[in-house]
């Protein structure tokens, strides 16, 4: 089957551009009318950003609490249940998702559920949205996910975590504010980055991408690290951010994804922390990028999680390297066919046992 | 006013893809239906490609000779009415353009002037197309033009040459396949490629490129100097040529384009190897990458022409300086509001006759 790389169009970027948000939609969307839904992370109710918001009379804001885990399946129903509820069969003009990557799938979800019938875990998987969604925008407040360059809407369902994999997800416009960046939780800033860097440095050294990825890969991970090593502007960072996003249709990940599976499943931690946690032991994989991951950290101010496997079972530490598989494209792009026995479970066990 | 960067989205790359345009068009269009128009340089009625296309029984082939010059508006408007004259009012599915910058211009104007009232000159400008252009894709068999990521049409009109600058000028779709860059006679794939080369470099060194601009110029700079230089693989370099165009619209060109354009228009000269021949005098401008393109003509066995001006009157050489200046906004990025005093007519001339 023939491959068609999309990219998501429509980029605004510059210093305050969020007040232009309004103008934007109206440029992107000249036939379309009716309200806007706007999916806010709720942490944004305290950090000034909601407030910069300028919502019409018949817009629905909607805050989105994310802290606790990724979007979950039911999370994304209830919303577009609220939206009809308020509005009936009227369709908004644009969905526009405001806030890191869970808030910026959330929104790529609701815009695909409000038009699809059933719920949103029906659609977790590759290409299973039929229905066209309706058009939406993202505005990162975090830069490191590149959720609003890719076509995966990560979802947490009643029996798995699985994105909602679909040219449908795709944002329609990106605007990027580097003003948003400055209300972060630093730590959480630092996390996020680092999971764009970890991510490029995957995909660069995985077999699986290709001349159209590798340009966006290398240079997203040289725009995150710049950042993070004091060099590069927050503008550059909310690109390479961008470029990440856009390069995964090209690449994969590899053995620090496989491996931080478990971490998050068992151990509970978010996605971008439980990458660094991984990263950091993965010199033979990665050898340069984790000096380079733990100097940024050290820059940043930030400790890094230790002996997060102490008092973790061995049957847990069995079933978590057991999960790591799951991700065998990944794995055999990273190590090639022969992954299994390049990386049995003892081994991973004992990669664990030292995180 | 804001500024949307568009980027040209649906990609597809790959060896032998030429065989799949049918289908990638069929993908991309899914709710049209109708004729296609290819749009193909004549060139490549000899060197196998054209043989390559499948069209279907109400298609249209179009051979456009772009050998003598850089396309016109009276071609253009000339490929239209043939279009009408065997179409009536039926527009086509999707036109299609095949060939170098020129075929792949043609291609975008001709799709813009089959739903817009009037020739194609009265378009000539920025954002002067009113009606929604036909669907189009890009077929590169040069790299390095950028024109199918571009939004410019360029054209010679009965006044000016001046692009067709309009959103509704970019391409829905690229087709890359690097086994069509082989049938290129290879001086002109090298003074294509050098065309790109030097747009970056310019991009590069100018203050108009932002953050959005400088990663896609950075990268297409590295792609076309490692194929030139024996490293990269074509379809690296086609995926440069594309990261070029991608660069345009947030960067601006500098003292090589402004140069060039009277050594296209008074000695005749076409606009790649126009370019190259300016470029090797501007070390004082860009040093080590004037180095670089004489390296890397002469790792493709290229000899630069040499002694091009001579002969050429003083009044001309005069005439040719003052030209340059029309491209101020890019000798603003280059040099500064202070560019006349840095680079003055005599200096100009005294360049032009090192050339």
């Amino acid at each position: 089957m023939m491959k068609i790389t999309k990219l998501v169009s429509n980029i605004v970027l510059g210093r305050g551009c969020i007040r232009e948000l309004k103008a934007f939609a109206g440029e992107l969307l000249p036939d379309r009318s009716g309200y806007d839904v706007f999916i806010v992370d709720s942490v944004h109710r305290n950090t000034g950003t909601w407030d910069q918001l300028t919502p019409d009379s018949g817009d629905l804001m909607m805050a989105v609490d994310v802290s606790a885990h990724e979007p979950k399946t039911e999370q994304v129903d209830e919303l577009c249940g609220r939206i009809r509820e308020e509005k009936g069969d009227a369709l908004p003009r644009v969905v526009i998702g405001i806030g890191g990557g869970s808030a910026m799938d959330t929104a790529k979800a609701v815009s695909v559920m409000l038009t699809n019938p059933g719920s949103s875990a029906d659609y977790q998987g590759w290409d299973r949205v039929k229905e066209k969604a309706v058009p939406k925008i993202a505005v990162p407040t975090l830069a490191g996910t590149g959720a609003e360059a890719s076509r995966t809407a990560v979802l947490s369902g009643p029996v798995r975590k699985l994105g909602i994999n679909s040219e449908q997800s795709m944002f329609n416009g990106v605007l990027m504010d580097p003003d948003l960046l400055e209300s972060a939780d630093p730590e959480q800033a630092f996390y996020t980055g680092m999971d764009g860097f970890i991510h490029a440095v995957e995909a660069l050294n995985g077999s699986a991408i290709n001349a159209m990825g590798r340009p966006f890969a290398e240079k997203s991970k040289e725009a995150i690290q710049r950042f993070f090593s004091g060099e590069g502007s927050a503008e550059e960072l909310m690109v390479g951010s961008y470029l990440g996003g856009a390069s995964i249709a090209n690449s994969s990940v590899g053995v620090c994804h496989a491996l931080s599976y478990g971490v998050s499943f068992y151990l509970g931690y978010r996605h971008g922390i439980a990458n660094a946690i991984v990263f950091q032991r993965l010199e033979e994989f990665y050898g340069r990028d984790v000096e380079a991951l733990r100097a940024m950290a050290l820059r940043n101010g930030i400790e890094l999680p230790q002996d997060v496997t102490a008092g973790v079972s061995s049957a847990t530490l069995d079933k978590m390297a057991e999960m790591a598989y799951l991700l065998e494209r990944d794995l055999i792009s990273a190590m090639g066919e022969d992954y299994r026995r390049i990386l049995p479970p003892e081994r991973i066990v004992d990669l664990y046992r030292r995180m």
